[in-house]
């Protein structure tokens, strides 16, 4: 119990943010990888990027009039060029050089002062790194984008989209704790959570106790919620909640990407209404048994195909042919979902550090499909799972 | 109450979703301006964008792995190229024509497929309209864009920012109504808000429960939700909550977007804790003037400007100079900020069908600022606000 009611109890879990250590260490790490990919710095507009070099941490970025710019030089800090309502947080960062301007300005939201500065601190020939490839883009106007480049002839522009996810996919111990407490939380939430459920609960009516749920055991936001019931299986991932009311023989499915300090968990469970069909039980174990292998094939060194398909093989004893899904799992931290991906075409090395999920699906015909998602750090040891696995057979709704 | 228990009691509010007809119009909006712009079609990659034109609202656009594109000929309906996850939800919409690859595919991830649609829906010498300028961005690897254009060495790709926000600018009756509700619903919430505030209270609990309060008012996702709380006033408006509890002499500042149907209200609340100073007091009764003076100055035909200028001549009598927002309210709808931003530079005039924030702030000196902010829809009668008017004087937390 807090004595001084001016310094509440502190909150359980590890503590915000993060000690100015793990920003220099990324520095570090990325002015290696800059060295090698031969770049004089990296020009970062998305908000993870900025986030993994600054810490500023913002809801803000969901007003998209402003564009918030970060220079990574090769060699000393960051630099940032942020609107104006953004300078007293970014003065409170690590970094030593934050330049503003007044926004918005539409007629030049930034740009010049972006200009100029990039002459200023990383040349006027630069060889400048920008994210450009695959599960990346540029949260500034395409065409001030255009004009920034003009302005800058003498710079080149290369694609640094494999440094920025070599850097991010291994994550620090301080974020592997934060997506840690978040998929505690969110197992807890998910275990007591057959309590809340009744036949005929609209799916609106159960997101939203689950979202309440996820807030009064300590997540910060539930940004990611998505599902849906449907006899014996449901028929897509993504869709927002319906109106309709649960009833006997329905399989729920809810999937989560819950946020503490900035890091997500991304997991599903599924929950029976009723007494559950045979196809729907067999269904829900091999998807159990697949994860299972996924999680046995994930050692330090092994690719990202190997794992998918140790899954698939198990899947395809009962289940052969894909569900639309695309992949089984990927990673995660800042993002709801992050390279790599758990694909047959995806060779990347799974290494210690990297934070994965496994989200093998099944097609159940007739458009109704079942998918089960955990999700595991992996240390030079094997895999440790983040989410308390899910209970052996389907939890029961009879009331 | 509901007798079938698999058809739960309608939520209260207006219906989720629009009928067909509301769609058509849009598409025959837009099109007409692309008659005027000289385009053969838009071609569009953003949540807002897509939904705007097709209906299809997940929360899966929270995952950066996948693009979605969307084709907006001439004439006739929407074309949709889309990743196969996407492939059930984007069927059940209006459109007759949906295209999908198999994603994730990094090597192609939709360009080959999406460049022969644009060939074959729009010509290979088309004319293209993308938003490219403010408050825009390209929601693909820019690295594909640049890709796509040279694939389609005979298309032209023109700005259609304007043609976009001039569209999105004048809400519908039906769009109207989903902002209305949530406005009204997170009135509710502010309104019985104090109870649940305590001295000691720290930042962090006081977002958790109004997170909390507007689940169970009949919120969706309160998406957005920044404040602070500091002696008189606070330090900025973009912060998460802190640890810090609230002590005498605190002005706490909440700014919520909350989304009903994927609709957002954007307004906030000051409350005091303990007694409030002649100061704070002065400062909040000339922000509820000059919002006052700024509702009195919306009509149709008035200029952004104008607005702002209205609001700024309040504000100068007491609190002469900026505060570093760069702007005094904007538009809302589908985004948490939208066109146009009430600012002495947006000679943008208003018109029937606006829905706008009206946001005064006044710099309080030593860092500290105070803001207040109400949500309107203009008519061709005059404004309607659609917030519950704030409270004449700061709401008093004394225990």
């Amino acid at each position: 119990m807090s004595l001084d009611p001016h310094h509440p109890k502190a909150e359980a879990g590890p503590g915000r943010g993060f000690p100015v250590s793990e920003f220099e260490s990324r520095l570090a790490r990325a002015q290696s990888a800059m060295a090698d990919l031969g770049v004089d710095g990296l020009f970062l507009t998305t908000e993870p990027e900025i986030r993994y070099f600054t810490g500023f941490l913002s809801r803000f970025w969901l007003s998209p009039t402003r564009p918030w710019f970060l220079l990574v030089p090769a060699t000393g800090k960051p630099v940032a060029v942020v609107p104006s309502i953004g300078r007293e947080c970014f003065d409170a960062t690590w970094l030593d050089d934050v330049r503003s301007w007044e926004s918005p300005r539409p007629e030049d939201e930034g740009v010049s002062l972006l200009a100029s500065t990039i002459g200023e601190v990383l040349g006027h020939n630069a060889r400048i790194g920008v994210p450009q490839g695959p599960e990346t883009h540029l949260r500034m106007p395409v065409g001030d984008f255009h004009r920034l480049r003009d302005m800058l002839r003498g710079c080149e522009f290369v694609d640094a989209s494999g440094l920025i996810s070599s850097l991010r996919m291994i994550k620090s111990a301080a974020e592997i704790e934060k997506i840690a407490h978040a998929c505690t939380m969110v197992s807890d939430v998910f275990e007591a959570f057959p309590d809340q459920l009744r036949m005929g609960m609209s799916e609106i009516e159960i997101f939203r106790r689950f979202k309440i749920a996820c807030l009064e055991r300590g997540i910060d936001d539930v940004d990611y919620l998505v599902g849906g019931a449907g006899p014996g299986g449901y028929m897509d991932i993504i869709s927002p909640p319906s109106p309709r009311g649960a009833r006997a023989g329905d399989i729920l499915m809810l999937d989560t990407g819950a946020v503490f300090d900035g890091y997500f968990c991304d997991f599903d469970r599924n929950f029976a209404f009723g007494p559950v069909s045979s196809a729907a039980e067999k269904a829900y174990g091999v998807l159990l048994d697949a994860a299972q292998a996924g999680l046995e094939a994930t050692r330090p060194g092994s690719t990202c195909a190997e794992i998918y398909h140790a899954m698939q093989r198990v899947l395809d004893k009962d289940f052969p042919g894909g569900s639309g899904v695309g992949r089984m799992g990927h990673g995660l931290g800042m993002q709801l979902t992050e390279w790599p991906s758990i694909m047959a075409t995806d060779e990347t090395p799974v290494q210690a550090g990297m934070v994965l999920t496994l989200e093998p699906s099944v097609d159940l015909g007739g458009g109704r499909m079942m998918v089960h998602e955990e999700n595991l750090v992996l240390t030079e040891d094997g895999p440790v799972l983040l989410t308390r696995p899910a209970p052996k057979s389907l939890p029961l709704i009879t009331v």
